[in-house]
């Protein structure tokens, strides 16, 4: 049975995430609908990591084991077809050895997080970035992120809910660039704990409006206590970016 | 009186364009409304460029005659208060002389025209760029822009409903900068003609996927026929960038 493997970008604004829920939009229920209709098959996609509602995805990855054998470009069109206005577009779809898993082979994943820091409320970028209308200082957040990069124990940028066996992550890049009122976040990891990046968001942007000094984020990250780090940045402004196999 | 001059960014996708309709939703009759809200005074807006539905701005300029006199900073304030979720956007409010005319004081626009060239459809860029899955060769449509560069009959680009006196108008300006998939092409005039950047994309698209070549767009310019040149490219990609007094 062929293996396919699919890189999906997707605007999660109108969607309950990307994990399958009975009689709720999520993304994984619109592809997998769609495949349905070109194949008349039920399969369940595996992904590489699931996303919240409302955040998006650039380069998501997926695969499916699905009997019938197909052309990959004409698989890619024919899914697009049905996914028309759902804000989900596959990107690209290839055959891949079964030896290959979108989770399990995952090396890194790269996540951006768009802030637009200015007073005035968003127009074509609601929904698609992070509103701070507080003027933010990108210099102090870089010095803060900095104590985030390597091996740490993130249990105060995780959420209660999250599923991890291990609290422990080593964080590859933590980085803030700005372009006028556009500040991007990029940050990278072989995985993240649920919420991390939100979390980090939400507390380095304490930083960034002089509430917290740049040392105060390695106080919060030793507390290894949620209550010790900040609030969590709403997901409007988190795009997956990109999975490295 | 005092005359107020503001600074407007604005999602057009779920309006019929600025100018005010009954009826039907539009930016101005949104600005308007919001300002009776605030000063019981029901005004109408003077608008530096009128755009057609599903045209966004990031910088559109108009101004109003209002009776009551208000500090600018919460003027704003309380205009963004009442456009709240609504796409639209005040970024700025000032006083001005009221030999200041939105309109006619215009010394030149500048517009910006968003294309994602890819083959798969787009998810965060709906509404916000021109999808384009065919292959763009930009260099060529920079070759073939520099043939619209000046002073020139823009009949072949005008809209058939246009209501200038003159379809001579100076383009200062018209580029293409390339970024990956992303295709922004700028343009600057003192003012343009309905229509007049949508019709010029789409023709340069045709040069842009080899159907013509950059010598084709001076033989349509010079034809003075609307005929000769090629279709008006969707609003979606459209942003009246800045106005400049």
């Amino acid at each position: 049975m062929p293996r396919y493997k699919f890189i999906i970008e997707y605007n999660g604004s109108a969607y309950h995430g990307w994990q399958y829920q009975e009689n709720l939009p999520t993304i994984q229920g619109e592809i997998e609908s769609a495949i349905f209709k070109i194949t008349q098959e039920s399969i369940r996609l595996q992904v590489s990591g699931r996303t919240d509602a409302g955040v998006h995805a650039l380069g998501q990855v997926a695969h499916a084991d699905i009997n019938k054998l197909m052309d990959p470009f004409r698989l890619t069109y024919g899914l697009n077809h049905f996914l028309t206005n759902k804000g989900i577009s596959i990107l690209s779809t290839e055959t891949c050895d079964t030896t290959f898993h979108a989770r399990f082979s995952t090396k890194a994943r790269t996540y951006l997080y768009k802030i637009i820091n200015r007073r005035a409320p968003l127009t074509v970028d609601m929904k698609l970035a992070y509103h701070v209308p507080l003027p933010l200082d990108v210099t102090s957040m870089n010095e803060a992120a900095k104590y985030l990069i390597g091996h740490h124990d993130f249990t105060s940028f995780r959420a209660s809910e999250c599923q991890a066996l291990s609290p422990k992550k080593t964080l590859e890049q933590a980085e803030f660039k700005q372009s006028n009122n556009l500040i991007e976040f990029h940050t990278r990891s072989k995985s993240f704990l649920h919420h991390q990046v939100r979390n980090m968001v939400g507390t380095l942007c304490l930083v960034g409006v002089g509430k917290w000094q740049p040392k105060d984020i390695q106080i919060a990250l030793l507390a290894k206590n949620r209550k010790a780090a900040g609030p969590t940045a709403p997901p409007d402004g988190l795009y997956l970016r990109e999975i490295i196999y």
